[in-house]
């Protein structure tokens, strides 16, 4: 029905999470009418993401260097590592400021449906940085739903005969929402009320 | 608080129409961990579409050539004009299949808070369209709200001394709707436009 590019770009627009068909369209057209300055910076600033944007190497946080700001930060308590399913919880986390540890992203949950299994997820790794025992505490703070809560209760088995002290994020969560989504103050509470995993 | 160029995309994604700053974030952790060809591929077609995409010597439609496909189609009536607001009238208009005309596309409608009066849209290029008088019927077909009524009352003004038929899209119920949610202005409509049931 559109002229062939519109389509296409109206198709690509369409496969964003969250961008329905007629937002697509509406996107679209907006980018029809926008000035041709602006629609270059969008594009380029995706071809840049998608070149400077590496994995840190060491808690696969999202960084442009090999080793992202927070592990290379000396201020950062080595000793408290807070184990997260995404890189957007990592951010989620740093704005409530409550926490000075480090960080080791999982790159997901554990979900059969998905087919996702902890060899899917940076499992293996994290058990290699424990293994000079300078890390003294882990938080488990997975999301506070189905595979959140399968991740940590697997982490938690894997970890106990380590003799670490293994905590979870307070309840106060939302049970079924996406850590991602709390709000500040919620997250942050959760973090002062962190408990044993054995309990 | 994310790394640089990721802030970047955010921001360049929240500028578009209907995306928040949480559809954003979203958006752009989706492109961080999609399949570097796809983004691409997105970028691309934003750099084309901007490229190739042109308006319409003669209606303003959007168009990859000097003139559109409608216009360049011998099989649609010269002597019937729709006169739309936007590029994506044309479309939805097209998809009813009830309208073998012409289009006149104006770019917007008459909007004094908006500080759009007719200077701002394809007025005069539609006066100049109307000069040969192959043109017979104009159909004026722009959104029924506050704008769009103000702008085909502004037109019909213009057209009536040239003697030609113009004509408004009738007002009333949306089928397959309730009448119980329809509200008073439609419903008022709805019975002032009512036609014998014989027909």
């Amino acid at each position: 029905m559109y002229e062939g590019v519109v389509q296409d770009l109206i198709d690509e627009l369409g496969q964003l999470p969250g961008v329905g068909p007629k937002s697509a369209q509406r996107i679209a057209f907006h980018l029809l009418q926008a000035d041709a300055a602006d629609v270059r910076r969008l594009a380029e600033v995706l071809i840049e993401v998608k070149a400077r944007v590496k994995f840190c190497s060491v808690c696969f946080n999202v960084s442009e260097d090999e080793q992202c700001r927070i592990c290379r930060d000396p201020r950062r308590d080595p000793s408290v590592l807070c184990v997260v399913e995404e890189y957007k919880d990592v951010v989620a986390i740093e704005r409530t400021r409550e926490f000075r540890g480090r960080y080791h992203v999982l790159g997901g949950a554990i979900s059969p449906i998905e087919g996702i299994g902890p060899e899917q997820l940076h499992v293996t790794e994290l058990m290699t940085r424990l293994a000079d025992g300078a890390i003294e505490e882990i938080i488990l703070a997975t999301d506070p739903n189905l595979e959140g809560e399968a991740t940590a209760t697997y982490l938690t088995r894997m970890l106990r005969p380590l003799g670490l002290r293994v905590t979870r994020l307070a309840s106060g969560l939302p049970v079924g929402g996406d850590l991602e989504y709390a709000d500040e103050v919620t997250l942050g509470r959760a973090f002062a009320g962190r408990r044993s995993a054995d309990a």
